[in-house]
């Protein structure tokens, strides 16, 4: 699948920068959300930036490699759990609701047969993926599916005037695909990516450690982006990575959540680095691996208010200071409007 | 004034802590949000806790210490910027109307006669302190009057059901009062508690320090909090410490913004520690100070996005983060009520 992504360009730049600088305010003292307030403004080409219809897709897969006994959750888990978005009652329901984010569930490859629901867009690609401590998790076929089924939801999103979109994930095991995506395309180990996931203890964490290590050996070195998504990740993160590359190339902005989330960023870094320029970075998970992956792309996230859960929740939580970003733009005064003195 | 502050008690804490356990999700894994959430309920002594009437009271004053020469901004600015708030054009205003917090405006010392104006409250003790580098800031008196006329405001919008208060503050100078009173509360040195303000450089941020040193060997060793507060307070500040120590009595929520709103919080923490149980941190200032205020009273904020603007703008940002702690312990399933497998 072909993604057609540009760098953000805007000649307005200078014209921003001087909006922001002449509000009744100390320069620089809305920190970050200047930051945001800027890269939005850019992103839209324009001095009224807008946030229209935001919305956060919640994919959910389950994961071959869970039959090495790396999660202390069952594997049925994943499928209850997308029972209960159904049902309203997981934390990213209360948190889309909360802060009028539309809420989109997909099903990339649960291992469930669920009941046709208009509820639940079904992109399944298979009933979970192959065990990559075994073999490859999924064919190169699966996988271009998976890009092509995320980029389709982000089009539709789109055209329906969608302009900011964050994603989430379910899926037993997946913090374990995405600390095996981290190790192969940066390099570093098994040790230093596993974190605790749903809640192991070390014994369990070393054990995912060394499940991971043995995998890199014996998948052998590659080199294409493409494959080592192929080879480690899920059917839902294949899935978030292709809307995440489509949603730059529409020129939205992205929001970036927690650990799985940013190791679909980082298979669409690799598939294309402008993917970055369109990126929020939402919060800063406390699983482990995460800082090593901002580190990486040079994030500094919102939030670091040691949350862990997944599903898109940093991105819903954090979604409040990005409008603010885009309001305090919009909404405050120049010094000379309010005729306020400037500095002496 | 006497204020009658209880610790924070109720039977009610394990029933909280298995409320915030069940829920389907990882145990833990809401991270800060579950802290704030069990911190509400307990206030409330309650299982189902609510945030309601959310308000912000800024206070504005001016600083005799301003003769001093150590703001970049004219002492003008503090009334301009009580013009801008309430032409709707500030920080404050955007992010209050945002996330419908009730704004309150009050002019508790500014150099200037406002028209009447129902929007403004008038609790003016006088047209600014004096100079603390020469003499007291204000009269008990006119602390005491300060104390008071927080207090009322708070004790009338808890009379119409607002259960958590905010508070944010304009001066031009009272960057320079805040630190003084670090110094004065905690022993710390004008170098360690004076910073930036409104954008001093090095050299600016020296001559406040020591205007600030001298100011402590001129006034000599002081013990009593109330006399701290009158030596080197704001009457901003000090309709602050009144204001925090009432809602504390009424066991409200107590949102602490950044630098000068935490410097009113140490002197209530000095009168009555036990105020500390009602407060929930917004944000950390990127003024130099606050850490150390912050260090003092072992608090961690939510929010640390390097913003150092006032006006309660950090409370108001942060304001739908404790709303989400709130809406998960009341709105989330359990694993029971969801049909979710815990672990294993």
């Amino acid at each position: 699948m072909q993604f057609n992504i540009q760098s953000v360009q805007t000649d307005l730049t200078e014209q921003i920068v001087r909006k922001i600088n002449t509000k009744t305010k100390p320069v620089g003292s809305l920190g970050k959300l200047e930051k945001i307030a800027r890269q939005i403004a850019e992103i839209q080409n324009t001095l009224h930036p807008e946030l229209s219809n935001p919305a956060i897709i919640v994919c959910a897969g389950d994961h071959g490699v869970t039959e090495e006994g790396i999660s202390p959750f069952p594997k049925e888990v994943t499928y209850q759990m997308v029972m209960n978005f159904l049902g309203q009652g997981a934390a990213i329901n209360v948190f889309t609701k909360q802060n009028n984010i539309k809420l989109l569930l997909a099903d990339t490859g649960v291992d469930f047969d669920f009941e046709k629901n208009t509820s639940l867009i079904d992109i399944k690609i298979a009933k979970g993926t192959c065990n990559f401590a075994k073999e490859k998790a999924m064919t190169p076929v699966q996988c271009e599916q998976a890009l092509a089924n995320g980029a389709n939801i982000v089009s539709d999103l789109n055209a329906s005037g969608t302009n900011i979109i964050g994603f989430g994930e379910m899926g037993i095991g997946n913090t374990t695909s995405a600390a095996a995506l981290l190790c192969a395309y940066t390099g570093t180990t098994g040790i230093e990516a596993a974190g605790a996931g749903t809640g192991l203890d070390e014994d369990g964490i070393l054990k995912k450690a060394k499940v991971i290590d043995e995998a890199i050996k014996l998948h052998g070195p590659i080199n294409a982006p493409y494959e080592i998504l192929e080879t480690f990740g899920g059917f839902e993160i294949a899935s978030i990575v292709g809307a995440m590359l489509k949603a730059a190339e529409l020129k939205m902005v992205i929001m970036v959540d927690g650990f799985i989330v940013t190791s679909a960023l980082l298979a669409a870094y690799y598939i294309d680095n402008r993917v970055l320029d369109y990126c929020i970075f939402s919060h800063k998970s406390q699983e482990k691996g995460h800082q090593l992956m901002l580190d990486c792309i040079g994030a500094e996230p919102i939030l670091d208010i040691q949350m862990r859960l997944g599903e898109g929740t940093g991105s819903a939580v954090a979604f409040p200071i990005i409008q603010s970003a885009v309001n305090f733009f919009n909404e405050m005064s120049s010094f000379e409007d309010a005729g306020v003195s400037d500095r002496e």
